[in-house]
């Protein structure tokens, strides 16, 4: 084994081209064994094995500084600097993350996990360099899927023009993202590959950049030949090479969006080895919803930013939509002004991403939506503490960071009945931009209303005494058990209350709880810093009634243990009873 | 005078083009009539008289839709859709803002005051067309300038491969945004100009958009021509035409980065008519320390998004920062991602632009630099209540947006010494992402230590009874008053507490004073949803300690009158002083 003396980059260098492509073969074989058992990013780093190995091998990490876009290609990257027993070694699984990790290794310079950032983080090292006086190579590496965010494009435009030395861009084109491309450039990248780089109004160089094209992204020796080309380059120079995505297993080679990312799986077959069960879903309950909705209204239009997959849309169901679908490709900005735009003419759009994305259109969403009081539904999936514990998936800053902008209604629902009525009240209506969290919890039945034209209206779900438990969206089963609890303990029934909406108070009731209640205690699925319960807590400020905020803490957590945390944060039914005893 | 039949754009196509020629001369007069008035954006305006007109004679307002990027050169627009009054009439000036405003005509589509962000809300306006079954034209107008904000090219991109109907994007080619562009695309857009738009590797070509070249951007005849020939075009187009920024006053077309915007102004000498006195500001304290910096510490390197006036570098401090500066263009994705990666490589960034334009880069602080702790600054100034008073532009939801991301020091000086000490602390520390608020009222004076290292201690001013006042950033002032008038109206003396961070609390502190005091008041220059003053009333919320919450309501306020609105939030000193009565 080849891999067995690999330890650092100097031990690639050692190698023959034979030998890398043996260890790339080696390497493969690692990546199948922790795919297979715990599932990660297949497609992205299969495709990546050559050129990584090729990296490794022209130029000097850590003072070469290669920068991973998202990171989910790094996986070879780790194996060559010193991680490899993460793959190969399953009781070692867990000490590396699926991604750029400073933290495990110098050869790290990010934790990454967004798309899009790498050729402006990586420029910041090259402009750093400069000012330090120093000279080694800055590589960016960047998939084809991740051009399409504005981050990735300001700055191609800013090194066009602004750096002036050594920066070197890496692009990874395997001809397709998650789902589908889209987009105008993936048109450009196609012309270049079909005319090996020679093709009219090229993007790259339209920014002012050098360009480079290799055709063949799966050969060492060639991909050895363009990197020596533009190592130590003086200019600002994009190397566009092509590459198969999921290369070496031929079904992620035929399927390339199924296999993007994989659960743990069977070799032989591809079938997933973890049984989730056919059962109820939120995920499920949103694609039928959606399908229902867009054959029964032609006024109605999804809007994704490229992830069609937190709501369920497969090809199957995207091809059901038809026009009444657009995916903007990575690039979340665009579709919440989009939404917008097609909000003010008329129609009545239907932004659908991850909660963590949400955040890149935080000014479209205060400026271009909020402002224009533009009537568009946001709705968000992994909203919940539990749902993903990467530090950079993480949905749990959504309400701090969503609640307080003017104008935008958030909503929290707590059951399915409550979920499917206001997505009917949120798209149909016209006078408010909504954002709606996937509870992340398991479906949950109970009878709602549609009273959402109420705005801030809460909804008192059993009115009890003493102590009132206001407990929102996902979190309001926590709040049940709690109430449920307490009565069992302390021998008296609680209030219990559905807030619902988690961006304003209801002030009347807020007031009501005044007499007859010492205590409110808040709950919900989120950091409490700048969220929902603080606002109570500042509302009643000035009166008797004590407030408990329950939540997480503000804080990046990383690959925690979700029902250790909520132990830690005494959000249990046991925990919340003792708290309240002393102020019983 | 033509000028005066002209109420709507029906009356501009009954024009010849002489009299089209002439109308644009008296439209100058009636713009300098304002801007030397009440002062405005000037250049931008006085470029695109001739193209507005030509726009007008062409298209069929509202039903054809213009949409307006930065819509800080819609004025003429504004003029022959009803408006006029706003420009010719003084006692009406205030009718008008200075952006597009859906409230003032149904000519608007959108309150915009931020940049790049034209071409996607167009595109949502042609989509929304699209699924309604209709057929108007969309016309998406943006400035040079404009085109490096990531929103801008993701739209581009989607423009160019998911519409595939009409949307026309007029570029209009000034040479120049605010101070000179950056970006290599700008020359790009040189080289078409000066190929009369033949030129290689065509940037707008390479998303797969159509295009066409006007070099007289200036020339109704022409631009009327060009935009003919584009009406109703099935498939997305961009117009390139080359106008002069500021064309009709000579002082403006020679210096085109003074005459961006201007101040009311004496039309012969083109001085400004105000006088603001060349007394200490914030603004100098802060350009001096930037220039001494520099020099002193060859590490240090300023970033700015396009906003180098935010702190008072002008033409001639630049030259002086030299490699010490990078101005990225209107980018402020990649300018907060290039510091991280600066700050990564070993040297020490200070990112500055204002307040409002921060939250563009709301996903990369969060991932790019607190995810990373990297130890960048950002230091941004019309933080306050009442610096920009437009919709558009407010500050005061800073605090709101960024106090509750993990990591993220932010700090409020209180004083000049404090704001210096701050910088010096903050810039060469290598722990902390670090978010400065420039104050924002008159330059106050007071002995400052430098103990910042202690995250989030604050400071007590004053050590007294009963009440404690939490008074940040450029509110502590407010605070001191308030103390002085309840000494003297109720006969006792109130603690003052300088917190410094706004952040995070001091927890000791805040424990300690529950001995001896019984309200605690915070004071903070934004809104109080998810800002500073919440947080203290969370962690009071289970003990007796009363809290009042003192700041702005979650509100987009629009060009409002600041002491009559702190008035109407209880924010002077006899307000609180009654507060306070009603609980001691």
């Amino acid at each position: 084994m080849i891999l067995d003396k690999i330890n650092a980059p100097a031990d690639v260098k050692k190698l023959s081209v034979n030998d890398m492509k043996s260890l790339a073969e080696e390497i493969r074989e690692a990546l199948f064994n922790r795919l297979t058992k715990i599932g990660g990013h297949f497609g992205p780093n299969f495709g990546f094995v050559e050129a990584t190995i090729a990296l490794h091998y022209v130029f000097d990490s850590p003072t070469d500084k290669f920068v991973f876009d998202v990171s989910h290609q790094s996986y070879t990257h780790k194996i060559l600097t010193g991680r490899k027993a993460g793959y190969i070694d399953d009781s070692r699984f867990s000490e590396d993350s699926g991604y750029s990790n400073p933290g495990e290794s110098q050869h790290d310079f990010f934790n990454i996990g967004h798309t899009s950032t790498s050729v402006a983080l990586a420029l910041g090292l090259a402009k750093g360099r400069d000012i330090l006086g120093r000279s080694e190579n800055i590589v960016a590496v960047i998939g084809d899927g991740s051009l399409s965010g504005g981050e990735a494009m300001e700055a191609l435009n800013v090194a066009g023009s602004e750096l002036g030395s050594n920066f070197i861009v890496i692009v990874n084109d395997n001809e397709q993202a998650i789902a589908e491309n889209h987009g105008g450039i993936y048109q450009n990248l196609k012309d270049l590959r079909e005319s090996n780089g020679q093709a009219q109004n090229n993007w790259f160089r339209a920014f002012g950049l050098d360009y480079v094209y290799e055709e063949n992204g799966n050969d060492i020796a060639a991909l050895i030949n363009v990197f020596e080309k533009v190592k130590d380059s003086k200019h600002p120079v994009v190397v566009h090479i092509h590459t198969q995505k999921g290369k070496g297993y031929r079904l992620a080679e035929e399927n390339r969006e199924a296999w993007h990312w994989c659960l743990p799986f069977d070799r032989a077959t591809g079938k997933p080895t973890l049984d989730f069960g056919s059962g109820e879903s939120y995920t499920s309950i949103t694609s039928r919803y959606i399908l229902d909705k867009a054959r029964n209204d032609k006024d109605f239009i999804v809007v994704t930013p490229a992830m069609p997959m937190s709501v369920g849309l497969g090809i199957e169901e995207r091809a059901q939509l038809g026009r009444q679908y657009i995916d903007t490709g990575i690039a979340e900005e665009a579709a919440v002004a989009i939404a917008s735009g097609i909000a003010t003419n008329g129609a009545k759009p239907l932004v659908v991403t991850n909660m963590t994305f949400l955040q890149r259109a935080y000014d479209q969403i205060s400026q271009d939506v909020c402002i224009n009081k533009a009537p568009i539904t946001m709705l968000m999936n992994y909203t919940a503490f539990d749902g993903l514990t990467d530090v950079t998936h993480l949905g749990i800053f959504g309400l701090a960071a969503f609640t307080n902008i003017p104008d935008l209604v958030v909503l929290c629902p707590s059951s399915a009945e409550e979920y499917v009525n206001m997505l009917d009240w949120s798209i149909d209506q016209r006078e408010y931009p909504v954002l709606i969290l996937i509870p992340g919890n398991a479906v949950a039945h109970r009878a709602a209303d549609m009273s959402f034209g109420n705005i801030n209206q809460y909804k008192v779900e059993q009115l009890g005494e003493k102590v009132a438990i206001v407990a929102l969206g996902d979190f309001f089963q926590k709040g049940e058990e709690a109430a449920a609890a307490i009565e069992k303990e302390l021998g008296f029934k609680p209030t219990l209350i559905n807030p619902r909406f988690a961006s304003g108070l209801d002030k009347e009731l807020l007031n009501s709880l005044k007499s007859g209640h010492s205590l409110v205690v808040t709950l919900e699925d989120g950091i409490v810093d700048g969220g929902f319960g603080e606002k109570i807590a500042s509302f009643y400020g000035t009166s008797d009634m004590k407030v408990v905020n329950l939540g997480l803490e503000k804080k990046f957590y990383d690959r925690y243990n979700p029902q250790q945390l909520l132990e830690s944060l005494g959000i249990t039914a046991d925990k919340i009873v003792e708290r309240v005893k002393r102020f019983i």
